[in-house]
């Protein structure tokens, strides 16, 4: 039986030598041997490490839009704390002296967004709105502010962790539907200047992070290279998350769940030092904040495999650049030049990739394209300028998993190497 | 600053005597020492390993049922490599002599699928479909049949895993739609007698794990007491799980993410030693494969802690008896004797949960509920057709999230604590 199973390996290993495989595995034989594939690497991560150490990361202030814009900062809980118990006291003073009860909120709308290229994210404007007491249509908003910033100065106090689903449940009767609570949560974050994470209140986990990464986890040390092929899971709480070591050359960024496994057991971070992260498709808080700590405290460059399809590069934008929604926080959420390494539209041609595994994009796809190639964050980069003009007008998109059709282990084995050795992202 | 935060704590704690906190935490006074919950504890153990020991496992062989019901069990790589090579033979072998090519495979649909009460579980019934090449409405479904033969057996001889996506992407000209390829995999499974997981392919990981276990995942140790607050990823691959070791007393199936999150954070395992698993809503595969690995192992009780609402119940039920589309495999994905701890439809009073956290059950949920009704896994159970009864009766239903409304730590704190020591279980 062993002979047997020999036999079958050897059989295996030949068909490499013929013909008919290497068709099936092309470009392999452009792949240079590992050793001059680290050392491109090497030089990428130093030149990353370089800037990083001269350049100081530029901030609001630095570009005098600090008065014009906002943005929020991690707070430590008793700040927290004190922040609200400043502004409650400022409002009984107001109600006091007859001014009346009101909240003075940051907007949150479209026009109250900005993107800034120097800082290659989008800010939050500076415009306000009163939210009185005093008025039938703000009323209930405004009891609505004060019941939360009273539940998270509990949090506070109590130093825990809930979901917006509990604090939602806290006072159904109140809030009446979730996203009434989630929207004036995020004005609570503005109001108060901290970040969603600094009020204690986090979004469910998605994300999961595997390779030459040690960090602490709520006081346990978690080795990544020892969490097998499910990885370890991305703590919800960034706070508890701390003492980042790694002797990675990189960080590979990973949209779908699929793509990731084959990393994972292929163990490639052992091939190439890297860290490999995946959110499973949309880019939650968590991850994009577990993201962000592990680029500014490691100093490494940032790589994204994402799908052929815009969805692919809104992803990887919304880890960069940050989304509308939480434009406030885009300094903390945002990891600033990550490099599109692929799977691009121009690889699609160029790795021949067959016909059959293309999927026709969608009059819905063809929109979002043509929307993104509008947006300042695309606009900035000329290279993806082009990668997208040239999806909107081929029409055609793929998934990372289309590289299946060349075997199973072609991402990890020929894809990926080759990727790295040409130096191609954007 | 000190000062401050210590006499705002001790505020908070005297507050627990003052009789408005007793009103906001109802059903604390009821609450023995913790000692005393163990030991309950220790004896539900005790009783489900001695009833294991005892009583082994009933198999459809022991039911005279094995001649009329199909079952897989997991093959390992070798196996499957020769099941599929016999099949193949067998094949060639009708070919010439000239009795054609085809495949004989088992049927999977509802009316051949049994719930057999003394396994309380649903498994497939033995009939057959023929599968011929020389005929037009079948030879796609053979030709497909034949090419993820081939494909499986390409993973055995690699001893690699991939996704179903994977597989599909491997030949997407004849597959032409997802759906196809994977309904075809789950037929090759029956066809050779294997399990999925045998197959190597696996789905893609959801479910999280953290407290009192100790196990190898694709042979690195993972001690889930140190996994932090997001605890340890859940492996694809259940092939690669062993070892595993823990000093629990019992397993805390949770439905939601949520009720995890705030489990964890309070270490909840510590106070109760147990382990708490989570396939963050719907079950999927590799989830049910790893709590059926470790109730077999470990020997322990499992309480399950999801919603009230008929979709809580039918999440249990798959964990517990299996799903149809799958039933081929019920042995190996289903755990049996999962208790229903809550939340539960009387809890809803029992626990003075307030109305606004009660949700009115749409006319889907109700219909929902009335087929729950009529299912035998359901009816078998007498504790659990009063609570279902109920549920549609009051028309109400509520999430694990509603106990928030009694304070963030409810749950840890009271709730939970005093369902085990009532052992208020079905």
């Amino acid at each position: 039986m062993a002979d047997k199973k020999k036999r079958r390996r050897l059989d295996l290993d030949s068909e490499d030598e013929n013909e008919d495989n290497r068709k099936i595995l092309p470009f392999k034989k452009h792949l240079k041997p590992d050793s001059a594939i680290l050392s491109i690497l090497q030089d990428l991560t130093d030149s990353i490490q370089a800037n990083l150490n001269t350049n100081k990361t530029l901030t609001l202030s630095d570009l005098s839009l600090s008065s014009t814009c906002r943005e929020v900062s991690d707070l430590d809980l008793s700040s927290v704390q004190d922040a609200i118990e400043r502004l409650i006291l400022r409002i009984t003073q107001s109600i006091l002296s007859g001014s009346g009860f009101a909240f003075d909120v940051p907007a949150r709308s479209n026009t109250n967004q900005l993107y800034v290229p120097e800082l290659d994210r989008i800010v939050l404007k500076d415009k306000t709105s009163l939210r009185p007491y005093s008025n039938v249509s703000t009323v209930r908003k405004t009891t609505i502010t004060t019941r939360i910033l009273q539940l998270v100065h509990q949090l506070c106090l109590k130093n825990i962790h809930v979901t917006k689903r509990d604090l939602f449940y806290t006072d159904v009767k109140l809030f009446q539907d979730q996203t009434q609570s989630d929207a004036v949560l995020d004005d609570v974050s503005c109001l108060l200047g901290c970040t969603r994470s600094s009020l204690n209140v986090v979004a469910s986990e998605k994300g999961v992070v595997v390779g030459r990464l040690i960090f602490s986890d709520n006081g346990d040390m978690i080795d990544c290279t020892k969490m097998g092929m499910g990885g370890k899971a991305i703590p919800p709480n960034i706070d508890r998350v701390g003492d980042m070591q790694s002797d990675a050359l990189f960080i590979l960024l990973v949209e779908k769940d699929a793509a990731y496994m084959r990393l994972a057991e292929d163990r490639f971070y052992n091939r190439f030092p890297c860290i490999i992260v995946t959110a499973k498709g949309q880019p939650d808080v968590a991850t994009r904040l577990f993201l962000r700590k592990m680029k500014m405290e490691l100093k490494l460059p940032v790589l994204a495999l994402v799908d052929s399809d815009p969805y692919g590069l809104k992803i990887l934008s919304v880890y960069g650049c940050g989304s509308k929604n939480m434009s406030y926080d885009s300094g903390n959420l945002t990891t600033p030049d990550i490099k599109w390494l692929g799977v691009r539209p121009s690889d699609l041609d160029k790795y021949k990739i067959p016909e059959q595994c293309r999927l026709p994009m969608t009059e819905q796809d063809i929109k979002t394209g043509k929307d993104l190639l509008e947006e300042d964050f695309v606009k900035k980069n000329p290279g993806w300028v082009e990668e997208l003009s040239l999806m909107v007008k081929t029409k055609q998109k793929a998934e990372i998993q289309a590289l299946s059709s060349f075997g199973f282990q072609y991402l990890s084995e020929v894809y990926l190497p080759l990727k790295l050795q040409q130096q191609d992202w954007l």
